[in-house]
This record gives structure tokens, sequence and C-alpha cells, in this order.
């Protein structure tokens, strides 16, 4: 239920009264002389009618004029009240979804899992609101700005729906100055995306995120991140790797050189390994070749390094490298990966862990090598099959990085945050384990009830209640039939459907007796 | 951390594509003759700055023009990146706040309590979008629906952010038709309330409902309800005393005639028992007589029913009353109460419930007796003296009451299902709990961590981590610090400042012996 009672009379009443001063305050403001202005009287009528329809007192709600063309959708638009008797649309928004006590029960497994991780490695948890003055969000994820979800100007501040827990992360913290925090964060973002639900891409989805912030030593954050994805993909029984990637960007530390791309060519080659994500290297060899005239070596030596992808090993063969290490950024980014892998060796868990040079930008944010996690095996095929993206990014199951700047780009004095953290793909997990659940075929219990309380006459509801609240008063966990009048047959069918393992029953003998009768559902035995 | 990199990479590209379709579909529209057109012109620039705009490349973003009238607020409007460098205003959206991880461990205990209750009662839980069509949250709320939170259209269909849990339920009933579920659902809701944030009304806040549907025999879920209000309350040792109000509608069931209001009174005399909830008895009882001529005694027995307030005893004299009696609904509705005095009575609980006759209308939604939790003692005026509405509603901690009709407003053949339910006022047993917490001075763990790791020497990174590591694989919560050169004093300082119960110190010699030190640290003990 959904109020308390009094409170919103309360607030009835208050905003009753709110509006009918705002209604005498409006209409006082209106000159009698330029009453006869035409003009002005339409516009004064209209604010009445506006006034009135926040009364509720308007027989037809304002029409809200589409003006968006992003997004030219078949949905069906009609404004409710319009043509005669309500005639509801009974569904939820596009790229929302319910989610069934079923579902719920192997949500809160998932939940109960990570978060039990995070709390092993210390974390806080932190709340923030579902939306952000629209300013905040501004600037922060590129291209992707569209996707953001605008709430109606209703007066007041202009407001937008979270597009991710990061960035107001870090707004929390330069607001509140908070220079260190290790803290986790599940709540759900918004995008307003082409969704695809079978597929698994949907406009509200959890995130579950977990961040270092603080000034702290190289790679030693980043490295419990990545245990955290480790252990937690682990405890969920993923067969997964997780790959760090270091962002070579070509264009600024002079790989390009290195790999005899001619200043000039530069930035044309550059957009053409920007495509890598989703064209074929064949294609995009072709363009750099042929369009853009680069000397076939050189196309060759680039596809070299973006593939990449090892441990130790290559890691020694890089730092040999000298077109690589003679770079200034590409020797400090080798360095970062090598202590990485020094730790990962520590915690036991390199053979997880892979590293990969990438050209790849990721969000405007990130600024130091960035995570992935993806799952390999037969559980990879599960996920790629649900995508309908090409060959990147299938499987991937949890990502993040390094993000020095973002809390600096909210203080006033550009005070930085060094930050480091990860996401876990926790959709995507759910859907692994809802179909492993409905694999498995074994039946999903929704509750955890333990007792049922049958009687063995009609009635006896009083002695029923009775002995629920004996048994709840003993942190017991029970139920019994809100009839009056029960069947035993329904009632222990009941307790077969929904798996409670115990039927107490009470009938006037026992009563008399000061006795009660538990049946042992799964064998039978009383 | 927020983004599968992948994903992103994967959405970016998407998205760019999209976008370029669209742009060449849209000027591909334009016939060549008619750009003579200047008008067409004119509309086509502005669909192209449109659309560049949205690929991110338009350096002003554009400006979103306030239209809303209805809360001329002082809040400054700035259009993001219109001046210059950006200036953020570093705040939430007003009414709305985050949560200190101080905040959360409260949020957290009294949660666990909650649900602990809820799942001892057998109930499932479910979640539903954070967001409505805008239709199904229409004539729901009566005059409050101007207080409902608009998305913007930016193209598809209308949407609200969620006004209550119980609404969006009602919506799941009827769309799954489902027909009978016990279920409890916490999440945030939304209310374009005037904000009193001091005095712990906000726009974003907490319910936590739990709700009965189904056909079931009278009172039987009313009464678990109250039980589980009663169970919660207790368990978090507030003093309080739970009122089932028996709506009797004056003008629907001639109550008012049998205090002897002659019937054409009955509309007048209606809207001034109305101002019950704000105005004191003498002013509405001047109203009364003197404004509206009613006899002086009518309204003194009117008087009499509505301060009404007590158990078994006030019932058994209302069965007398024929004057009561002899009106239908107002029988039914005593019969009601007897049954439930009743069951509380086996339930051992009728020390905490008392019930009222009361003109209270409530929300449109409520069809049967509503129920309503209040505070007393010192705890009632701890939550009054922080409240600023009159004398109505003060100390209300948890509220709700049948609504039989609702589902069937969503069901295309008014298919009902009868509902039953409660919601904890969760923000104010969060006040509660924060102030005692305040009170006690007790320093409050945001943390479980239950072991510190501490190097004796400097550096000793990879030793550390592969200690903590032993530590987590054997679930033990477990930290240490992310520098690489510690000193053991600052380290111990921590430990005490958060409250880290036990410290293990490694050193050189430590690590040849194959031992650790384990330091308790309230007693100092090694």
């Amino acid at each position: 239920m959904s109020t308390i009672i009094a409170g919103a009379l309360r607030l009835c009443s208050f905003h009753r009264r709110l509006l009918h001063q705002r209604m005498s305050a409006n209409v006082g403001l209106v000159p009698t002389a330029s009453l006869s202005d035409s003009g002005q009287i339409s516009e004064e009528v209209k604010k009445l009618l506006s006034l009135k329809s926040q009364l509720g007192i308007d027989p037809k709600p304002p029409k809200v004029k589409g003006k968006g063309n992003s997004e030219k959708s078949k949905e069906s638009k009609k404004p409710p009240g319009e043509d005669g008797p309500k005639k509801f649309v009974l569904k939820t928004a596009k790229g929302t979804r319910d989610f069934a006590p079923e579902q719920m029960a192997i949500r809160e497994g998932v939940f109960n899992k990570i978060i039990a991780c995070f709390k092993r490695h210390g974390a806080v948890t932190i709340d923030t609101p579902v939306f952000e003055l629209k300013e905040t969000l501004t600037g922060k994820y590129g291209e992707d700005s569209k996707l953001i979800y605008d709430l109606a100007d209703q007066g007041g501040e202009l407001l937008s729906l979270r597009y991710d827990l990061t960035v107001p992360f870090a707004r929390y913290l330069a607001m509140n100055k908070v220079s260190n925090i290790k803290r986790y964060h599940i709540a759900k973002v918004y995008r307003r995306d082409n969704p695809a639900m079978n597929r698994g891409r949907f406009r509200e989805f959890y995130q579950c995120d977990f961040d270092i912030a603080g000034q702290y030593d190289p790679m030693l954050p980043d490295v419990e991140c990545i245990n955290i994805v480790v252990e937690i993909l682990s405890s969920l029984n993923m067969d997964f790797v997780v790959k760090a990637i270091q962002l070579v960007s070509f264009d600024d530390d002079g790989v390009f050189a290195a790999c005899g791309v001619p200043d000039h060519k530069f930035r044309p080659i550059c957009s053409a390994v920007d495509k890598l994500d989703k064209t074929p290297w064949p294609e995009v060899r072709k363009e750099m070749v042929e369009e853009k005239g680069l000397d076939p070596s050189a196309a060759d030596k680039i596809w070299e390094y973006v593939q990449l992808s090892g441990g130790t090993e290559l890691l020694e063969k890089l730092l040999q490298d000298e077109s690589l290490t003679s770079q200034k950024k590409a020797a400090e980014g080798l360095e970062d990966i090598k202590l990485l892998l020094q730790y990962c060796e520590a915690l036991g868990i390199s053979n997880r862990v892979s590293f990969t040079l990438s050209l790849a930008r990721g969000l405007d944010y990130y600024t130091g090598v960035i995570y992935e996690a993806v799952l390999t095996g037969s559980q990879e095929d599960a996920v790629a099959s649900s995508d309908d993206e090409g060959s990147v990014g299938v499987g991937s199951i949890a990502g993040g990085g390094r993000y020095d700047e973002l809390v600096g780009m909210f203080d006033g004095k550009g005070r930085k945050v060094p930050c480091v953290g990860i996401s876990i793909g926790i959709e995507r997990l759910f859907s692994i384990m809802e179909a492993k659940a409905a694999e498995s075929g074994q039946k999903l219990r929704t509750t955890e009830t333990e007792v049922y309380v049958i009687a063995a006459q009609k009635g006896m509801v009083e002695e029923r209640l009775k002995l629920c609240k004996t048994l709840w008063d003993a942190d017991i966990k029970t139920e019994q039939s809100y009839k009056k009048n029960t069947k035993m047959l329904n009632e222990f069918q009941y307790c077969e459907q929904t798996g409670i393992p115990l039927a107490i029953i009470i009938g006037q003998s026992e009563i008399e007796a000061g006795i009660v009768k538990l049946k042992v559902m799964s064998s039978r035995e009383e």
C-alpha cells in the first residue's frame, strides 16, 4: 500500500490551499484595463485553464505535443481521457519490464553473493537520487548523451534520469568533498536506447558498481577491482577471462610512427582504426592501403599490435620492442601492465587475466587501463546468441577502468580525485542464471515459508491465528489460508506447489489435548 | 564503474550508424523543387541542426525553454554550456538527497528487519519500472495528480515517474492476470511536492508496501496487514497504536440523518465536515450552525461520532445505537470492525489496536476500512516537532487499507481483484533511527571489515596481497592499505577510526617463520 493516510490528507489540503493562493495571485496580476486586449484575455484564459487542470477539475487533461524527432516510433500516442471511456494500453513503458517473484528470487540470490563480496572487501555503500540536474550529466557521455532521459519541464529545475552510476558518484565526491572512499552502488539506470528486450538490452536496467576513489599507489586499487570481478564471477560459476586493456592512443604517443605511418596520415589512419569495433580487419586494411595510400607493411604492423593479447610472456617481448618503449606514454603503459600482472600473480588470479593494447576509446572519462571480463566456453555462446551486434563485445560480463579526471570536472577548483572502478554486468548474469534455473527444471521457491498451518475442521480461524502468532513470534516463517473454511486436501496441495516443507494440523481433539500434528510434506510422515 | 566497455562501444557505433541512416532519410524526403520555398528551407535547416546536435557536433546544446508555470521557484535556470566555461551548480535536484555510508548503514538495518518480517509471513517480492505510461497513472490520485513527475516528450510514449507502488501493483496484477498474491515491494517513488527536507518531506522517497490480493474471507487478510505493522514497529522499539478507521461516508448511508441533519443540508454540512482535517472543531461547528443554519444539537451529535475511538467496549455500545445500526452500510461497517477486533484478540495485538469512525475520504481508491499507525509518547513528540502541518497526521508511521476496485480499473473486462495492503512510513522510521543513533553517541560502523592487514616494514605489497587473498577466500572480511609503503601507527589509527576489531601484522621475520601476528584492537593484546 502506498500512502500514510493522514499524511496524504495533509498534503491534499495543503496543496489545495497553495493552489488557491497561486490562482488568486496570478489573476491579480492582470490589470483590468488590459482585459480589452483580446490576445491578453486568451492568454489569461489559458493560464486559468492550466490552473484548473492542476486542480483536477478540467475534464480534458492538457495534450502534450510531441516535439522530439529523434525516434520516429510506431508507438501509439493517445493522450488519456480523450475519447470518452478510458481505454488503457495495459503495458509497461517501452524497453522496461516487470519482475515476477520467480525472477526476483534469482535476482536476490545474485545480489546477495555480489554484496557479500563487496562487504568482504570492506566497501561501504551510498545512494544518489534517480535524477540529477541536467547539466550534471552534460558533456560526460559524448555521442551517447542523446540517450539520456529528460524530465518534462514542469517549472523548476531541468532534470534528467541518471545514465550510469559513475557520474553521480563523481558529483557526490565533489559535492561532499570526499577524497577517498571505497563504495558499491547497485541501482537502476536509464538509457533511451533502441531496446532489444529478447536480447537483454533494456531502457531501465541495474548497474552494479564498485569504485575506489583516492590518491593511492599505482595499480593497487586497480588490481583489487580485477580481483573482485574474479571473485564474483567465480562464485557464480562463470567461465571467463578478464582483459586489461591498455589504451594506446595511437595519435597521442606516436605508436603510429613506430608502425611507419607518416605524420600527415595520422588522422585518416586513426579514423580507419576507429572502425575496427564493427568492421572486419580486411576491410579496414583495404581502406588504409587503397583509399588512404598507407604502406601495406605499416598497416600490417598496426594489425599486429591490435591483435596482441597475453600475459607476462607477451609483456617481456613488448618491453624489448624499442619502437614501443621509445614512446613515453607507451613505455609508461607497459610499466603499469607489468605491475598489474605482478600483483595478479600475488593474488593467484593471473590465469584469469590477460592484457591487450587497444585502440578503443571507451567513454569520454576513462584515463588509464580499462578492464573487461568476457565469458568463455559455452556461456559465451549462450550470451553471443542472445546478442544482435556482430562480434565485438559479445560475452562481456563486467567492465570498468580508471577515470582520474571526472571528479575534477565537478570541482570548482578542479581538485582531482583519482578513481578506478568496475561495473558488474548484472543483467547478463541474471539472464544466465535464469536460463540455468529453467534448464535445471527444478521448481524455484519464491518464498521461504517453513510451516503451513492447517485446520482439520471447518472454521477454527482464531485457533489458527493463535498458532501462527506463536510461530511468528518464534521467528518461524509461517503461513495459513485467508479462507475461513478450508479443505485439507487443497491445503496440502498448496504446500506441495509452493514447496513448503512442513504442515501443522490442528483439530478440536488436538486443541483439547494441547498438542499439534506435524506433517513432513516430502515424506508424508506425521 | 558504469559501463561494460565493449557494450558501450557497440552501442556507440550502432547509434552512429542509425543516426546517419536517419539523417539521409530525412534529407531525402525533401523534393529538390520545393527548396525554393524559404519556409521549407528553414524547416530543413532546423531538422539538420537538430540531427547535428544529436550527433554531438553542435557547439551549443539546444536550449530547453521553460513553459511550466505551476511552480514559480527561485531556482536558477542556466542551460548548460551557455556562458563559456562550464559552471556547475553542484547540488542534487530539489527535494532529493544523497545518502552517505552512515545513513545507508542505518537504512540497511531497518530494511533487513522489515524484509525479515515480510518473509516470515510468506510474502514474495516483485519489481516494476520506475516510470509508467502516463495514462496508467491518470485518474488515480485525484487532486494530487498534479504532483506527478512527467518525462519529457523525446519521441515515443508519454511517461511519468511512479507516484506510489500501489497503482503499478494494480497494473501488474491486471496485466499479468494475477488473481492472488501476497507481495512486498520496497522502492522509491516520486512526488513533485513542495519539499520540506528538514522536516522529512522529500520529492524522492522510499515506500515499503505489503499487499494481499485475492478473493478471501472478510478481515483475514486485513488483520494480517495490521499484525505486520505491529510486528515491524515492535521490532524497531516504537511506541505506537494502530487505528482502524471505518470510513462512514456520511452522505451515503444516512448517518447524517441519524444525527438529525435535514436532507437538503447534507451537501453543505458534508463540505464543512471535510474541513475537519485542518480546521479545529469550534470553527467548523460555527460554520455549520451560524452559516449553514444547522441545529446545534445535530452538530454536536456529528462531533460525538467523529471523536469516538476505542476497542470492543465502544463497539458494543455502537452496536446498541439504533440510529447507526438502522443504516445498512454503517451496520455492515460495524460488523467488519467486530470481526477485526476479534481476530486482533486472537493474535494478542488488541492492546495495540483501536478503531474510529471517520469522515476522511483518503485516496480515491480506498474502498473499505483504512489503517493508520501513529506514534505515541516521546516518539510522537519527536516526529511532531519535525512536522509543519498542524495537528492532523502527526506521528503517522504506517498506513493503508482496502482497495477492491483499483485492479478492475486496469482490466479490459473490469475483472476485480480485491486488495488490502499497508505501507510502512520508512522515511520517518529512518529519521527516528538516525536520531537515536546520533543521541546514543556510539560510533556507527559503515563497513563490516573484520581484519586489517598491516606490514611491519615498508613495501611487502605482494606479501600483503597474498595474505588478504587467503583471508578473502576463507570469507573473512579483510582490508589493507592501497599504499605501497605504510606506517604502522597510521594503520592502527585507521583500524580504531573505522572500528576494525583485528589487525594482522606481517614482517620479514614472520614470513620467514611462516607465522603472522594478530592484534586485538580493543584490548591491544597481541
